[in-house]
């Protein structure tokens, strides 16, 4: 997930923008749904692993977030690797 | 990492490489270095966390797996995100 | 899915790899798991849709057809769109 | 077909512009012309099959749509695939 | 050549400038310079054929165009192919 | 369409191959199918028009070629453009 | 990393971020951080290289620059080589 | 070199740039510098050769083009060919 | 022009290769038609102005090259520049 | 450079080939010209400087590396930035 938020934004726009935004991903990390949350070094942009039951729920989660209309998503499907010591994906 | 095997490889040659790479990596995972490991679904390919030092730590270790020869690897470095509701980078 | 056979394989061999293939996509048409099966035309390829219960079965579908080990399979996770006329995302 | 509808674009016209694009979607597929339509989950884009008798049809019907001078359209031809199970290239 | 005209230019200054394209495109198919003209099924775009004693002349005609600052063109230099069954490369 | 022939392919088993090709070529433009053909100067590659009824016949005639297992092909597809001076789209 | 900054931005406030960027790239060259910084020859745009405890203050170095959200950042994990006559990885 | 001017930017200024820079492109060359300079048909872009002494003589030479800002660059680095017919890289 | 040997040919085929590739192309210089020839420091390839009447003579020039078979040659069309000091297109 | 030795070379022969670039390398960074030598983590590759008098010199050095033949390489040309705290381009 890269972020592009336009140079012309008003900053006061683009704060509430960004805490609408943090306090959803919070919420969503203490729902389960959001397993991992990774800043990517350098880059205004994350790397995430959701957790959610199928792509329907998936979309309907990302595209509800307030940064949605400013990012640019590349979804993996995932799943649990055979060589996992884990029962589950985690 | 994206693993492509010679078509040529005997099926016993590569059973035996993939068995080594099996078991050093549940040892990474038991030994807390390799944090994640996901299939892609589709690929014959992972995604994967290493919580290493530094990039000589990380160089040593994936040049050591057995499929290193077959592997394309690319890093990205990660680091905890400012929105995670969690103290370190888990 | 694109196919790539490589040119050294013996006839009889490709032949029987193809066969069992075929028999196996036309078993999953039939189990109602591999939804869609389109020829890219000019193409050795396909488009196609499965319905799973999730990307690990996904996964175990795709890694057991018999061409498998000679194809690059691109997966884009699917799902209902709301301007559908149809309840559920056939 | 990916969607980028400018930022600037007032709320009203967006909005204006999606109903009746929605209703022209809806209106395509009751005519059997719009076969399938799925979103892509993660990103303002679907995955469209259309049947129509040729390609001069097929850019008619694109370039009708409101919002195609907001979409990237990338067009691959299909056909019934050999192992397909069904007599048409449903 | 892919047409790309700013979404905040006014419809009839785009009208026009579409307008004074395809008479001189119409005229320079008369001349027969413009030998092939299709459309791309699905985008605003074409695949053309000129027919030009050299690169300057192909230059000049493109450079010409009132749609020339708009386009994306790439140039195929092409010829007669051995295998033609005509004399020339009609 | 780019053909890549294997190095390693015996001269005669290569010229065998391209007499057949052309043969089938100069068939399929004398039927009308094969509307036009050139060589992209500097490349073992063509750019060619064809004119069929759909995209299934396309598949089959492009697939029928000696020289198909060894060519990349990309679709694009074509139709009249609304500035041509024809009534059809030759 | 390789800077793009608006054509709309008034020239004051161009020359004064780069005046912060330089005061700031150079205390940190000073500080051993900013270990190496070259031009590329033709291009608005460096090659760096950092010497940090780790990904998280790469980053925190990184998102503080003041041209950092006109810049594009590309970010590759280097260490020692084993060929180096250095015993350290300068 | 290809030039891309932003199609807000009035006409008058536009001009004055493109007299600016084929000015000082005409002095180059005529001093040696700018050795060759040919337009890519059908693009406004440029393939030039440069014969400066170190790559920061080349940086500084095309950092001071008044086309500059807006122009992609992309520099290759030629020295003489073996198989030249001519004792220096002319 | 990048050249593409495989490693698996034999030295003496390579350098007699070579050989012929060499004399062909200080003929071709001598006779004007290859008009200037630079190699890409760092790799096995160079940067060619040819000057022939049209495409086909630039084809068959190109393909009759002794190396055209382990050649990838991407061809751009040039022309005299406007900002050009010469009369013609050297 | 990226290195990639083919699977079927015998051990022996990339053992001394190995040796033997690391030796020149050696010597290289002795003689000041291979300024910094880095391992790219992860892969079978490095990020180097070179400090040459011209294009030719650099040429001449990359191409007598034992390893060039399998070496893919990209040259970025690269000069003193002005915001470097240094006199030259160290």
């Amino acid at each position: 997930m890269t972020v592009r938020l336009p140079h012309a934004m008003p900053q006061s726009e683009a704060d509430a923008l960004k805490a609408r935004e943090k306090a959803m991903a919070q919420q969503l990390q203490r729902d389960g749904v959001w397993r991992h949350l990774w800043r990517v070094a350098g880059c205004y942009a994350n790397v995430s692993v959701f957790d959610l039951p199928d792509n329907a729920a998936l979309h309907d989660t990302l595209s509800a977030l307030p940064l949605f209309p400013y990012m640019d998503i590349e979804v993996q499907p995932l799943c649990r690797h055979p060589s996992s010591i884990h029962d589950d994906d985690r």
